[in-house]
């Protein structure tokens, strides 16, 4: 099998298992709110997670929150930060390229009253900075941006839109999403200077039902999920350690073999671009993309066309975002990045993790050929 | 170790661990929402925990929705409800013994405009059913109640509150909290008649960080966690098989094993009812409660002291609820049941699962006695 699908979802790794299964036995699995032994051992175990994370991620544990997902994350950053601070105003910025998490978010808020602005994005799939200064001197709360998109890859400037943030509205906060960049790109948070940040575990190699939520100290947001009180308030309903440690143990894993990976998978990613363009396929991805997404169409191959052929190969790749793949749309990311729309129905989209090789890269190809050579396309 | 917290948290079965470990390696690993064979796997395993789920709780599968614990699943049906039937207006009618993540909700909606009325609660736990069927009467839009308290065990009266809902107000919605009752209580959705019903694994030896929402069919509520659309947008986020199927086998496990458990559960709660009485000890739980929880107060201990007394033998049982009882105080469901704060200060709640033996109540009360000896407490 190769699983050139990996910013759908990835497979568990065994430290992931691992830590898993130590949570769910021993005299880990007490709740973390009890008072008695059992409740402490399992809130310390917790709190060394949360710990974990926050040296990954270099921020302070005080300013992580465990969440059920990268789309609880997300919900929870937009609506809480706007919601608790309403003195800044009504106005957030976005790119119409986020994911369905911010981006459903935001149109509920308009429904409510809120001005919702869309800077454009390039063919880079990076916003148009002169645009995106001009929409920040006329005021904004709250600035939405993904760090790396889920269908190219592309990478945002993040340190240039701090900049800008500093000159042209010091007081609005930013949120990233960051649930492609973790584990392949560095995730500084306290260098990065972004208020709220959201994070996934099962991106990189955790079980899914594991997130993360960056709250800047001070950066007051309200609460999506109330109850109990745990997590400070932030997050209610009982922690959970199986996905708390999932969470770190992902983290930790992939913080370690980052350098590596990322090496291993320019290789495959470079590989594939140019055997790609050889057989007259278009490369979505912008050339300085995260190598671990390639977003590329196969002329005279309809996205699912294409993917299904590969399936007959047990390669696994996907059309749009998983979450968008049954709806049978062409890619909204691709559309608002002036990409053509028979370009985007031919689309496709590899996506890498530290465990795939070179070896399946040349496979890959290798079926890509039989595949052309069964329909008989001329790729010339 | 003696565990008498099962309210609180409860030691994952060997069944979940199973189905934990099972979804999170073979080839059940893919995401549901992808369009290959590895997702169609994840999908159809998805479906077939929640099948099996509907199946333990004689509800259609499209009625569940997967949340990530029971606080989720409260918050959306209580928010969900009122603010998708916005025509039925915006009187609530609750207790004032719910859990938090109903009280905290329901708050929150009254300093948004929300008519919030709490019926009186008995020393039998129960609601006053004169003063509810006048309430109603009066216009209501939902009703917030719990099937069983999870501090004292008592046990709602849930046909006489549908039956005079039919008389009263039959368009006014009902949410049940099951999450203390699933597993030990038959709990039949197409015949309680309930509109909205929530549910948590880790209760019922399940993970942590899994939870059910039941929403009855043509009852119209809105998503809290909105993004990707998954689960008929009712509850966005990647769907997680290994916390579906920890939901699936934990429920199934319960259910296969509850008429034994409530036997021998019941044995264990009149045993210890009866001894300590003996020793002076005063019964908050109803006569009727639910014999899983048991609420005690030991005359002249504060709650922490004999919960850390009984520590030192290496038995295990709570204050309050776990998740308020670092917060140090009186119980408020005791309270609202008319109980002397003094009583109150003394409580603590024993609370078993089907683990549970004979052999360990009377241990339970040789450590009693001997803890009695130490302090010289004149116990007649």
């Amino acid at each position: 099998m190769i699983y050139f699908d990996n910013s759908a979802t990835t497979r568990p790794c065994e430290e992931v298992i691992k830590a898993v299964n130590e949570a769910m036995t021993d005299d880990k699995w007490g709740n973390p709110g009890s008072l008695h032994k059992l409740g402490y051992l399992s809130l310390n175990a917790y709190l060394k997670a949360r710990e974990e994370c926050a040296s990954v991620l270099n921020c302070s544990a005080e300013e992580l929150f465990f969440t059920s997902c990268g789309t609880e994350s997300a919900n929870t950053a937009i609506t809480g930060y706007v919601k608790a601070n309403p003195r800044k105003g009504k106005t957030v910025i976005s790119t119409k390229t986020e994911h369905k998490c911010t981006l459903e978010t935001l149109e509920l808020l308009r429904k409510e009253g809120y001005d919702i602005k869309y800077v454009s994005v390039g063919r880079d799939g990076k916003p148009d900075l002169d645009e995106l200064s001009e929409m920040m001197r006329s005021g904004v709360s709250l600035m939405c941006f993904t760090h790396v998109n889920n269908e190219t890859g592309a990478v945002l400037p993040v340190d240039s839109i701090v900049e800008l943030r500093k000159e042209c509205c010091p007081d609005a906060a930013i949120y990233l999403d960051c649930v492609q960049s973790l584990g392949k790109l560095p995730v500084d948070l306290k260098k990065t200077g972004v208020d709220m940040a959201s994070f996934s575990g099962h991106k990189i190699h955790g079980i899914k039902g594991s997130g993360l939520l960056y709250v800047r100290t001070n950066t007051r947001i309200l609460p999506l999920i109330i109850g109990g009180g745990q997590q400070d308030g932030m997050r209610s309903g009982t922690q959970s350690l199986p996905l708390a440690s999932s969470m770190a143990a992902a983290m930790t894993a992939a913080e370690q073999e980052r350098d590596s990976a990322v090496e291993r998978v320019r290789e495959i990613n470079r590989f594939l671009r140019e055997e790609l363009k050889k057989r007259g396929a278009v490369i979505n991805s912008p050339d300085d993309a995260l190598p671990f997404v390639l977003n590329v169409a196969f002329r005279n191959f309809q996205s699912e066309t294409m993917l299904h052929c590969l399936e007959m190969y047990d390669i696994y790749i996907s059309t749009v975002s998983a979450c968008a793949s049954r709806s049978k749309k062409v890619s909204y990311v691709l559309e608002n990045m002036g990409i053509d729309r028979k370009v985007s129905s031919n689309s496709v989209r590899l996506s890498f993790s530290r465990y795939n090789t070179m070896d399946e890269a040349v496979r890959f190809i290798e079926a890509v050929d039989e595949i052309y050579k069964l329909y008989e396309v001329n790729v010339r």
